[in-house]
């Protein structure tokens, strides 16, 4: 079955608490090289077959339903490649 | 600044409440195409430099911070590509 994954990320300019906490513990654990760090979202969506109709009304539930657009952008909705050989990613 | 991507999921076998929510909600809404959502997290990791050393650095800190190994899985840990031509994903 196919799966769709969508990414969705506070805005830029957009105050991130959880991101902040989460660097500073990385600081204080001696990881000075990260600077700053973001939290999103990734949805994984198992539908039942895949064309262009289907992925246009998965963005607009992304944009919809998946996002608050005042606070997040939808970063991608992309069908997840599940070629047997490689990794599901 | 290169940004370095974390994907962490919930482990398969698990239950995803919050995942079944947004699918009943889609069923009502009259996706029913979608037949399962599973919801987890995108961690966009600002950082000075890349290197391997730091890249293996990066993992481990997925693995034992920004994941919960018992119900997590790490799916990705990724340098995101921000040519400037390009989007940044």
């Amino acid at each position: 079955m196919p799966t769709i994954v969508v990414e969705v990320m506070p805005k830029p300019e957009l105050l991130d608490p959880a991101g902040k906490a989460v660097a500073g513990a990385l600081h204080r654990l001696g990881h000075d090289h990260v600077t700053d760090v973001r939290i999103g979202k990734r949805f994984e969506l198992s539908v039942d077959t895949v064309d262009d109709e289907l992925l246009k009304s998965i963005e607009k539930v992304a944009a919809d339903m998946l996002s608050n657009s005042v606070i997040e952008t939808v970063l991608s909705v992309e069908v997840l490649d599940e070629s047997p050989a490689g990794e599901t990613h």
